[in-house]
């Protein structure tokens, strides 16, 4: 994975396989995470930031927020001040889920991977990129769409650690249907573990499930590593509008607890969880996301959690979600505001389309979704590859072109170097007018680590594109995942580490009737 | 092509045709121009984009810029102060091309169309967005990819003129192969005339045909009227690395000395006509446009001028172009700054990329060519449709594939709306936690005109998809380019008019001898 440029041959035959595997290794470095040097994007002033503040806190204080079966949930929310009315509803004054956030979650943290280079930090600068999550179905150009099975996880997780460009493993990188539904848990934990050694994140279907989850991780990391460090994540959907049901508070208290970070995500489908317009979604958003911080922090001051969203718009034709459109961009742009006032890292976009097939659909769309989701400063980004159909759909084909996108990303991210090297003036003062640049000791300096290169394009002349079969890019990406996968070797584990998850598993397999959705 | 919501049916099935067609009636109005309420990104700080200026400015004066075979624009820059060596190379004192940019150059234009409802603003915080210019092939997927015609140029001109999203009509759409070369600019000045009522390019390949373009704007809109106004714009391409031949200069001179808006372009392919570095080729471009504009000054102080840029990266691999990678989207953001510091309008981006179909690749790289473009602020945006291939092929699919992007753009210059309605407050008193809101009454009120909906996106469930036929976007654009072409009916013209150009084009035509390229 790391580049080894001092092995790397010098510049042979541009189209060499020698001079391929040098420009891989010139390729920009993929660190564990990325630092922008970027700013982030200003799109709301302060006036109109303290606007949505406000009426996020009047959502929270008039309204209310449902908890529906968690009792400690709501004492510690009435401990804290709130007023819980008909034993579920919660108003918060104004001012006091902020106050909380602030006062103890943590503005940036690192999440600790088994090997330590791995290792990322969340929050600040910094973007960390995952796979899609939570898909029932898997789809490839040769199988076509089907239900995914536990091949796929092991697929995907082995594809997301052979990617420069992804630094996490995701969680539920597609539902492995083939596993029960109350024991799968277990066998993702473990892929995870055992087939990758980048950060991952656990089960968040119930406490029970997340329990365990964090039990593994105290299995590969050691018991006494875990209670001081963040070495898991779990994913928590809001029920939006307005409402966190008693599994999902008891999933956000686990994670907390054990001081491991919820991710605490409203999932608005405009019209339906939320209104249909961009400012009252968002309010709503931050509302409920920042009321699941707060509880986190309840549980335990100072656990690291993630401010998340899931805001998407509607198509008028038919009523399904739609993705890649204007108004979610727009919101990722203020959340990402919002989320740096606040001070707690956000979870924001991917590569979210609603396409599908890995057509000119998805790529627009995902697009869409990137460019604002990285320009808004999102520190986790989930869904960033392999998202497709809404994301009923993990797509091994769309999963490496999203790769090949994120990379891009990564150049993006370290701005325009200003230096002498940079303005060239050497180049200039050797060349001069009407001349080309192509032999100029500049450029050879620099040739080689100029361009971002995507892996995927193809940019051949048409004439050479066409004698070699007019591949578009879905029937690239398919050879590609395939010569990708074929190379993958699992990274060490110690045998008795292994062997002490295999036996976790097994006891809590065999505790536990098989249970089918 | 207006929306017309008055007559517009109201809600019915939100399947049914008349759904759809109430649903056009309310997409964001279709205006003349854009005009953005979204702030330009801040990628550099005041001292960065310093540190760019004065390089630029070094160049100019330490390098300098030549123009070979045009003494009346040699003349012109040694009366104004620079240094004239070897009887080509023009030595400009730093800061002096600037100053004479910011003494007379107008920061914001009107380009005059014949129908004044398409008028344009040029500048400022204004968008106008024009199809691809200047491929010597098309494409379809029925006829595959061949050299255009006029009848491809008439069909383009036409696709524009019906598109709500392009309010500009462009230039050479694509060359039209079947007329001589010295004479079908004349064909070409009179589609755009003909065909459409939005605003137009004319002719740069000499300054001759320049000239012909003006004249017959004279015929259209009267000699006394375009002496007053701007009606037409010839995009020029600098000959990077700095120089500008004697045609070019000319050019540059006959539409300044017209009153007309010359497009000043340094084309820049990294590696060949300037540095790999992007900080290097971004000051050279910068230098190179800001000097073809000062030329237009000397010409005539005053006259309205665009500060255009083409910069891209290379392949490694094959050593050709490469479309939507990083390195340009950095420079275009940079070079928005820099154009609003200097006070000019801003021509940059498009949807460009270099695949040779219109699928996920080309779609990635448009958008990424097309988000920073419209983020720095661009304020005249040639290629903005059709554009495939490195520019070698107008596609008529990605045409109305590019279109339906451009229209999402419209939405996302309008920002948030942070106004009671946006806020929702009575939808969350209605409904509260844990109910849906698609029968809320501000759903109902907003539901229709909440979200941008694109016209070639599917959305529907796999399954229906599936029944339908699992069309992908490149095919089922290929449908709504035809059917749109289908409904064409040409802008009323004065008939003496017509005759007029008519006449014009044949004793010109008359006048010269087929010319073959």
């Amino acid at each position: 994975m790391m580049s080894d440029s001092s092995t790397a041959p010098r510049r042979r035959g541009a189209g060499s396989r020698e001079a391929r595997k040098a420009r891989r290794a010139r390729q920009p470095q993929a660190p564990a995470f990325i630092t922008r040097t970027l700013p982030p994007y200003a799109l709301l002033n302060e006036e109109s930031l303290a606007a949505i503040e406000r009426h996020a806190d009047r959502l929270l204080e008039e309204i209310g927020m449902e908890i529906r079966g968690d009792d400690v949930a709501l004492d510690l929310w009435r401990n804290a001040g709130a007023t819980i009315r008909d034993g579920v509803r919660v108003h918060v004054p104004a001012g006091l889920a902020r106050a909380l956030v602030q006062r103890s979650a943590p503005r940036q943290f690192t999440q600790y991977a088994r090997n330590p280079v791995r290792n990322v930090e969340i929050g600040g600068e910094h973007t960390v990129f995952a796979p899609a999550y939570g898909s029932p179905f898997v789809s490839d150009l040769g199988r076509g769409r089907r239900y995914g099975t536990l091949e796929d996880f092991h697929n995907f997780v082995k594809l997301a650690y052979l990617s420069p460009w992804l630094h996490h493993s995701g969680g539920t990188v597609c539902e492995p249907v083939d596993a029960p539904v109350n024991k799968r848990h277990l066998d993702m934990v473990y892929a995870h573990m055992r087939y990758s050694d980048k950060p991952f994140m656990g089960s968040v279907t119930t406490a029970g499930r997340a329990a365990d989850s964090i039990e593994m991780c105290r299995l590969l990391f050691g018991a006494p590593f875990v209670a001081e460090h963040c070495v898991i994540l779990g994913n928590v959907n809001v029920n939006s509008p307005l409402v966190l049901d008693g599994e999902a508070s008891r999933v956000i208290r686990t994670y907390a607890q054990a001081g491991q970070a919820p991710v605490c995500v409203p999932f608005i489908l405009g019209g339906a969880m939320g209104p249909v317009t961009t400012a009252g979604a968002l309010a709503q958003c931050f509302a409920e996301a920042m009321f699941c911080v707060a509880l986190a922090q309840l549980e335990r001051p100072g656990a690291p959690a993630i401010l998340g969203n899931f805001l998407s718009s509607m198509s008028l034709r038919s009523g399904a979600p739609t993705f890649g459109t204007p108004e979610p961009a727009l919101a990722y742009l203020a959340i990402g505001q919002l989320a740096r006032r606040l001070g707690v890292p956000l979870r924001c976009g991917g590569n979210l389309c609603a396409s599908k097939v890995a057509d000119a659909q998805a790529a627009s769309e995902s697009a869409n979704s990137l460019w604002p989701a990285f320009l808004a400063g999102a520190n986790f980004m989930l869904h960033a590859a392999g998202w497709l159909e809404g994301g009923l759909v993990m797509s091994y084909e769309k999963f490496v072109m999203d790769v090949d996108q994120l990379g891009a990303f990564h150049t993006l991210a370290l701005g325009i170097p200003l230096d002498e090297n940079g303005f060239a003036l050497s180049a200039f003062r050797e060349i001069g007018p009407g001349k080309h640049y192509l032999g100029s000791a500049h450029t050879l300096a620099n040739y080689e680590s100029a361009y971002y290169d995507f892996d995927l394009a193809d940019n051949n002349s048409f004439e050479q594109w066409s004698a070699e079969g007019c591949h578009d890019m879905l029937t690239r990406a398919n050879a590609a995942w395939q010569s990708k996968l074929a190379t993958y070797e699992p990274p060490p584990l110690d045998p008795a580490i292994d062997a002490g998850l295999r036996a976790y598993m097994d006891t809590r397999k065999r505790a536990l009737p098989d249970e089918i959705a």
